[in-house]
């Protein structure tokens, strides 16, 4: 397994494009992206539990039922959600990419990121779509990756090379997303893309099983979003002989995704909307996955503890608190927790009380960018990683206003 | 049912007091509260779901099995929480009180609130005891009230004067909270005194079945509190013939309660941490309690809906998003949405898409210190109210270093 360049067209086949069209008043922010395949691809994506479900998913999860799909359509700065006419807007961005790449619509999936609620405009998509395929590159996973952004403040790509079967294949991927993040068995926008042959039904199960420990883990705010997607395109380019059974190679292609979307979930969690720190949550000692899930996405998602984290403040009293409340069966009298970062680690609690620290060195540890809260709840052999951020001014200021 | 002032002191029989004892370095910040009822009284009291609880409830609830007590003892400034001698210093604690008052310890409630995980030095609040004694006063209830304070700014006293059997009755209380406010079974400190005549069993009834449409209602920012507590005593000396059964006098009691809760609960919302508005979420159109309860505490829980309100930026897809999270079935098809304040009303959305409104007149509207947020859901006939307030800049600030 190795880590490549090159994001959503590391894989073969993979052409994209970013462009401004003019959904956005800023006309140095691109907001439309294009990912194409060269040739039909198995298809499989995930999408947000919310029940107010923007149109775009709508109308991708329609044109994904075959299994099938061709290219990737995405807009950002309107989600095209809660709009009376938003799953027809959703299906005639479809017919325009169709009709410029010359497929057929329903090989389109189609994805909107942006303000809930105002109607989408068709006419810059429109107009945007020649320029948009002029764009079209196999090097250009940069520009779509841009284009997809709303407050993210850096492009999200990511990609490795590994080995099917003799022949060398690629997965690679963008993301986006910076705030409402609180994924319920998907999130966020992400495109990924891989050359390698699978079957529809095993990349759906790989995707769907994927998310479970990586997107389903990262909390911003703990809102879930009503367009969060996950899609994956999976062309066979690379001519191995296609996974169509769960044995050592499906292994091998998990390992890859697994690769790809961890680094894209770090990559959203520090650039969490405000964010002045990446979080993880590291518990170990679970009964089981699901209460080490539930402990380690409760500190995660603990305003308290985010704001804590901001100033650099030790105060792990609210790690505990959360997991109190977490729902999860715990003894908290077993507990411990400790802080780690690039500067160190530090002991702070055990068996559920306080223990004498050096505050110096705790703020030392504190005041780096990736801080790891490690949790050991002494009662089984599961552990669990969740990620989020910092709770910061720049957050309420970023949300206070954001339509205007 | 009249709106009277005396707050915990309302009640006759009841003296309340609050001094600095020396637990805050503060020296002009009381520390140290003291409720005392002339006589034994009834007494329930629920606490926090939270399975981390602060040693002081645990005390609180063995000294109160009986379902009798006759005084409060509070402290601010130390939590006692997560505290290897906790519990000991909890029961020394009762045992300075019922000392000093002539009572038995195990008539002595406990509540401690403020920093997690720090050892609570007795000393001070022995030294404490005497002059805590001395300025007992039947008016005395805003000294208790704000020596229960911590990161609040205001102090906060209800009561009410009623009539049972042909007697005057009053019901009063205090209350204390403002951060880690996101209520489960009960919450943050609540003190609560009545001379109505009524039995533990039943005043235990109505103090948790208010809860669940009151302080089970408010949440500041999501964290489950480990030393909530609401604590009620009724010392009979109205001279009503003691409420023994469901009838109607239980529910004028209720009703007395529920006057007094309510008010302390709006207290509470609107001096959350670093709030500069109250919210309320009103949902009405339920299909059941359940759904209404669970939609308005999602809409008030939403860190993005709190954040636009502290903006007044009437971002309605925030609150149809935390609708279509929240776990309730819901027809999002048919959600309307409108905001009001003492400026007036909005209306912003419509069968679940969004209606052309004023963007000057919802400015105006959500520029008032109480906001309510009106959602129906046109499913049925139940209704139900959450209070919460906005997420600022201070809220920010105040939690980044709450320990130094």
């Amino acid at each position: 397994m190795k880590q490549i360049t090159g994001g959503v067209c590391a894989a073969q086949g993979f052409k994209a494009a970013g462009v401004h069209c003019g959904i956005r008043k800023n006309q140095t922010k691109r907001d439309l992206a294009l990912i194409v395949s060269d040739c039909p691809a198995s298809a499989a994506a995930v999408y947000t539990t919310n029940l107010v479900k923007g149109a775009p998913l709508l109308v991708t999860k329609e044109h994904l039922a075959d299994g099938k799909a061709q290219a990737i359509l995405c807009n950002s700065g309107n989600a095209n959600t809660c709009n009376a006419d938003g799953p027809q807007i959703a299906k005639e961005m479809c017919q325009l990419a169709a009709d410029q790449l010359g497929i057929v619509p329903e090989d389109v999936a189609v994805a909107s990121t942006g303000v809930i609620g105002q109607p989408l405009n068709l006419a810059p998509i429109a107009a945007g779509m020649a320029p948009l395929a002029a764009d079209l590159g196999y090097d250009n996973s940069l520009h779509a990756a841009m284009a997809i952004m709303t407050t993210d403040t850096i492009a999200k790509e990511a990609a490795v090379e590994f080995t099917l079967g003799g022949k060398t294949c690629h997965l690679g991927g963008i993301a986006k997303g910076s705030g409402m993040i609180h994924p319920n068995m998907a999130t966020m926008l992400v495109f990924l893309t891989t050359d390698a042959a699978i079957s529809s039904e095993l990349l759906h199960k790989a995707l769907s099983t994927d998310v479970q420990s990586t997107f389903n883990m990262v909390s911003v705010d703990g809102d879930t979003s009503t367009n969060d997607m996950v899609v994956i395109l999976a062309n066979g380019l690379a001519g191995n002989a296609p996974v169509t059974e769960e044995n050592e190679e499906f292994a091998v292609f998990m390992k890859a995704l697994n690769t790809v979307t961890m680094q894209l979930c770090r990559m959203l969690a520090g650039d969490g909307e405000g964010a002045t720190r990446l979080l993880e949550c590291r518990v170990q000692g679970a009964p089981d996955l699901a209460t080490a899930r539930t402990v380690a996405k409760a500190v995660i998602c603990s305003s308290l503890v985010k704001a804590a984290m901001f100033g650099a403040d030790a105060n792990w009293g609210r790690v505990l608190c959360a997991i109190g409340y977490s729902g999860a069966a715990v003894d908290v009298q077993k507990v411990d927790v400790a802080f780690a970062s690039a500067a160190g680690r530090i002991e702070v609690c055990k068996d559920g009380a306080g223990i004498p620290f050096s505050e110096e060195y705790a703020k030392e540890i504190l005041l780096k960018d990736e801080i790891e809260i490690q949790v050991n709840l002494h009662m089984g052999e599961a552990e669990s990683t969740a990620w989020g951020c910092d709770l910061t001014y720049d957050y309420v200021k970023i949300n206070g206003d954001y339509r205007t």
